[in-house]
């Protein structure tokens, strides 16, 4: 039925569809709901301790016997920094004076912190179906133990460079993330948000470059991108920015309102909210410390440089400080459910390869 | 027997394939082969005063009853910025003395002059099946005129504003040119190269928004990309990079030289040649001076600004400070003729399409 099942099968999944891990955006519910639907339901597991993985795990494997993924950062933990932290804060200074509120004493890291030992322990334990990392992969010793597990290892790359080097590592699919993609550009060979690469150019060359199952990510939003993604090599596709307009999506207010009305040219690449490259849709901080920063807080403190000017401003509905991840086909999705969502996206794409049938 | 005939009836072509206009890196000899194999080909005019385009259009003519697109560009000329041409040159400085050459008295636009009355009235005679612009379109009255000769009019799009624009403008057909394009972005109602949209993106959006042809630019060098642009609501592709290494290219033996081994990861969007943003193959002025210079001196000038200096280089076989436009696909290309190319792709999509019946 599909022209490729390398997804459906490396996942043991209906429909070859992945809902992105968003950590803060998507949780268990809307994993679950993708999941029953037949396609693959991510969570975002970045913002979670080790007891709080561990409970979550309880929960989805109490809540389905169906393939999940669980998703990890990968990144190193910044080095202390304090003169790079102050020069930030400097730069924000303005912006606590006009909202009245105190700068952060310093710049922690708050509860991002890469793939470890513990929380490695609570896959040992749970062993879901699928692990996935974001910004390359950890050791390779974890990566071992977890593949140990029996669990699939997925990753994502954003250059074939990237792609091959996944595929050395112990990847058994990798993520071709397009330029268009919203949220954290997965790069990790490279840190050059110019040179990044669209999905069109980036799928078919790393289908040429690699073995294993690709996956593209980025711009893809309707069954023409589910489509055109196989058409170039493709044998599925992950799905983020779509999934913010259902009913599962757990985002502030102003974060869904911000999302009506989009239009294609609304997001940018920046550096500004969290310390590395990250689509989201232009606000006031972006426009006006960004897009790129030539030295922002060192990801992941970038976020707690920010954190109280956004609840700040959201509480009154603003969004000027605000991170909110978006993709470049965002104008394409509309109001649904997790669940139908999936379902839509599966019957569209079928039905638009029949339509290109010669 | 393709799933979209937009444009070939557009055209009045058999195969839904333009090769791109390229000014300087591919002349008449490569539009009439790909002509010959029934795509469309382009000639870039926008280096030709009108004398030069005049010859050109009564050599097409001798030389073939198949339909050409002849394209032009359509800036504003610059206005005179001495104090900006003298800071740019004042930046090139420490290059001059490297290279112990001169630097230019002034910089002067040279021969690029967007379309005007003089050029139109050389295509009043002439009367080609096609006619592109690029940033835009020239005055209304321009249009007009062109559209009364009976060719039809083809512009660049590189947001869902600029389609719409370009739609409610004269515009006969629009091109959606994605991020991963090599050469100039057609861009005209934004300057900002960060929000630009990738084809993935672009293409269905575009689709949507207008009830002209769409034809899909950038990242596209095979069947598969092909497959991909009608997926995503195309109905045929513009292709520049591929045509790069056709023996019918007219680019220097560095530049020809420099597209040997390009991974994906080697061009960037820089101002720095000409600017404009454009997609090069990153180089060592690229690097040191951009990608993205603050004011580089106005376009055309800042091709005149180097040009002395990547002349003196690419005598010695050295790019360092080339203008080598390249797309983001172009590690899929092969060398071929220009008319092998055309029928390949062609082929290559049409079995995509097999491959992909459900």
């Amino acid at each position: 039925m599909w022209p490729d099942n390398g997804l459906i099968e490396f996942a043991g999944i209906d429909l070859p569809i992945i809902q992105a891990p968003m950590a803060g955006s998507g949780g268990l519910e809307m994993a679950l709901a993708v999941s029953g639907a037949g396609g693959l339901g991510s969570v975002g597991c970045a913002l979670m301790d080790a007891a709080t993985l561990e409970k979550t795990l309880e929960a989805a494997s109490q809540a389905t016997l169906r393939p999940l993924n669980f998703n990890f950062f990968t990144n190193d933990p910044p080095t202390a920094q304090p003169e790079r932290d102050a020069r930030w804060l400097r730069t924000l200074s303005g912006y606590f004076d006009e909202m009245e509120i105190q700068p952060p004493p310093e710049l922690v890291t708050g509860l991002i912190e890469p793939f470890d030992d513990s929380r490695c322990t609570v896959l040992e334990r749970a062993k879901p179906a699928v692990v996935s990392f974001h910004f390359g992969l950890p050791s390779s010793d974890l990566v071992d133990r977890v593949k140990a597990t029996g669990a699939k290892v997925l990753s994502t790359a954003t250059t074939v460079r990237e792609a091959i080097w996944l595929a050395e590592n112990g990847c058994d699919a990798v993520i071709a993330q397009g330029i268009e993609a919203g949220g954290h550009r997965g790069m990790f060979l490279t840190d050059d948000p110019l040179t990044q690469i669209g999905t069109m150019a980036l799928v078919p060359q790393i289908a040429d470059a690699i073995k294993l199952p690709v996956i593209a990510a980025g711009g893809i939003a309707d069954g023409r991108g589910i489509a055109a993604a196989f058409a170039l090599g493709a044998s599925g596709v992950q799905i983020g920015t779509a999934y913010l307009y259902t009913r599962e999506a757990t985002i502030s207010d102003v974060y869904r309102g911000a999302l009506q009305g989009v239009k294609n040219e609304h997001t940018v690449l920046t550096n500004i909210v969290s310390g590395r490259p990250t689509r989201c849709l232009v606000n006031r901080v972006v426009r006006e410390l960004g897009p790129m920063a030539k030295e922002p807080a060192a990801f992941p403190k970038g976020f707690k440089a920010l954190a109280g000017l956004r609840n700040a401003a959201e509480s009154t509905g603003n969004r000027d400080f605000s991170a909110h991840y978006c993709g470049q086909s965002a104008a394409l999705a509309n109001q649904t459910t997790a669940a139908r969502l999936t379902r839509d996206l599966s019957s569209a794409a079928l039905g638009r390869f029949n339509q290109l049938r010669p």
